[in-house]
């Protein structure tokens, strides 16, 4: 093998933060939504549960990928996700890294 | 939300079994060689040690999607992996799913 192969198919930019799964939708449907998304609609467009967005939500929020605002309309409370600048730069470089994948497998084809 | 958008983003097609970073490393890999790899190229490809390569193909061959052949060459053992053909079917319909996921964040840029 020569030097050049080692670690060719390792994808080392494919890190777990961005690469499971229900965060893989959630960033990929807030990466749509410059304007953000309420909760029940991302919770909807990714089939997550309550908790399960929830727990996702948080992590994300921790590692400064989104913002979380919450606020009231017609008394009703209403919790809306966007994606930080540092998100978005982040999510773009995983997907390039995803981009690398799908097309070495497609010269396949 | 329209009904249409109902799981828009939730990709049931991103399986675990194919997901999972170490074994996408094996099954690239393996997809752009029909004539199969050997063991310790494969290692070197995916910068996999022994026993995590090892413990992800049991997993990959258990489910039908790889084959392993031992052979002898030069007295010296030689452990060769393939993808199946069930392998390379799930394997692309797996990209297709993660094309959709690239071209949706494409558009953005």
């Amino acid at each position: 093998m020569s030097e050049d192969s080692k670690g060719k198919f390792a994808y080392s930019g494919i890190t777990k933060l961005f690469h499971e799964k229900a965060r893989l939708s959630i960033l990929t449907s807030l990466s749509t939504s410059p304007k953000g998304i309420d909760f029940n609609t991302l919770k909807e467009l990714c089939s997550l549960t309550d908790g399960n967005l929830s727990r996702h939500l948080q992590i994300l929020q921790k590692e400064g990928l989104i913002d979380i605002e919450k606020s009231f309309i017609n008394n009703k409370p209403k919790t809306t996700c966007f994606l930080t600048e540092l998100g978005r730069a982040g999510f773009l470089a995983y997907i390039e890294e995803l981009e690398k994948i799908v097309s070495e497998v497609s010269k396949l084809r």
